[in-house]
């Protein structure tokens, strides 16, 4: 497989140092947009970002990954609640002195994405949620229930081969996809990011659980969220179900909703052609309306 | 606003003389693939086809509206159940002699692509189903309802201008989409058809109650349908709400569910410009999957 010129492959990790912390981010590409955020799913780095779905995007934007808090060779500690991860978003994006950027948040990190639209609207224009739920959504990252619990306790799925199992659906065409999938995110050789131990992920489960609780009206939250938004899932997702994005698309005031099927909760990397034809159509329109 | 030399504004009129009746139709555009029949929705004729739709479509495919049995200037009667419209559908291709097409049905015309699909599956090659349901589907076309009732029943809506109210969502945004929407209708001048009366009405009314029910396992059917589908829906539809385009996705095996913001019944003639950039692209596609 060919590398593009930028390319998650190749780009080198670099390190911002602000807010009394150390970040690595990676950034490459260029375009006369604003720049593209990628905030990334549970417990991953900036080695899980498939170059399949970076490097396309990158071809007309600035790409920036970002290593959170406590996560890869990023200093300081995971958080436990969405909100606290989300200042350091905007910590790093302001030591950045980017102003104003398109978003695209999968999973934990289309919570992320939800979090500093709310918190910081005028730093977002556009915003794509993937495999992600609202506050107050149902079935979010339980790692015990058996569906899960089964692929991630197998002693045979190690490092990488796990993502296979519970990123995509139990059917030939999805685990293809998922093969394919590993094997690119291992094409990357140099200056890798060390990946994330328990203590990563039981501060981001805690971070889950607490986003399942609401107060006051389910859902109102969003109706105050009105930037163009593009909600992407695949019907099959397990970690996620989809019915979180049917609550997403219906509540926000203004986001289109696009499902896939026979893709489960990694639907941007197993549709990475379509989704980032799709992706880069919304993200190029300058309308008030996330219609596309 | 221009008209296209291949147009539902300017295309005239055409007869088929088969199965014992005469079936009004329209046929137009160009292209290498397979034509695209449209299936009509609720009392709809060939009049109701929105050239903002119909005509970029038909810039790189032939298409083919239909009037069936009893409605506009085709002859006999309007069936009472979707299994009887459907059989005029395939007497009328048989008639054409088109052994495969792409379908594109909206609402009515949705549930007369299922049943050709399920019926007939080797005349359909890609299916587009927009603001429709599956049999089983619930608060389809309960015209009773407030929600309908009141803009059905007021003396102001005449004519078109009911299709405003009840296509669109009640914003100003969408009713603007709605005005334009009649303003396009209205382009053709000659050669129109008869708006149908309450006898189709009442049959069709019928037909959509049958559709409600089902016997044995809730959407078993679409699991045997295998052609590659684009679902597509507005978030705000009130005469088919949006449940069932998830029914839809979720139970057809190879179906890509797309919903619009802002939008009811009429998505894709308020979405048009977006509806016919992603319609042609599913359609150009000879994929087995229905991802695009």
């Amino acid at each position: 497989m060919s590398i593009a010129s930028a390319s998650n492959t190749t780009a080198p990790t670099q390190f911002l140092e602000t807010n009394g912390l150390r970040y690595a981010y990676r950034r490459f590409g260029k375009g006369s947009g604003p720049p593209l955020l990628l905030l990334q799913h549970f417990t991953g780095t900036l080695d899980n970002w498939d170059p399949a779905v970076t490097d396309p995007l990158a071809t007309s934007r600035e790409v920036i990954l970002f290593d959170n808090a406590g996560i890869g060779r990023s200093t300081g500690d995971v958080p436990s609640t969405m909100a606290e991860m989300a200042k350091h978003v905007t910590a790093f994006l302001d030591g950045l002195k980017i102003a104003v950027c398109d978003v695209l948040g999968f999973s934990l990190g289309g919570v992320l994405a939800q979090q500093l639209a709310q918190d910081r609207p005028a730093i977002i224009r556009r915003m794509i949620l993937v495999g992600t739920a609202p506050r107050g959504g149902e079935d979010i990252m339980h790692l015990e229930k058996p569906s899960l619990a089964k692929p991630l306790q197998d002693p045979q799925n190690k490092g990488y081969a796990v993502l296979q199992k519970i990123f995509f659906a139990p059917t030939p065409t999805s685990q293809a996809a998922g093969a394919a999938f590993i094997a690119r995110l291992m094409q990357r050789k140099d200056d890798r990011e060390p990946p994330s131990g328990p203590k990563v992920a039981g501060a981001q489960l805690a971070a889950f659980r607490e986003w399942e609780h609401f107060t006051g009206e389910r859902f109102a939250d969003l109706k105050g969220i009105h930037h163009p938004t593009l909600v992407v899932q695949g019907f099959e997702d397990e970690m996620i179900p989809v019915r979180n994005s049917y609550w997403l698309a219906e509540n926000l005031p203004n986001a289109v909703l696009l499902v896939y099927p026979d893709a489960a909760h990694g639907s941007l990397f197993q549709c990475a052609d379509s989704f980032t034809r799709q992706a880069t159509a919304f993200l190029s329109s300058d309308s008030e309306s996330a219609v596309f």
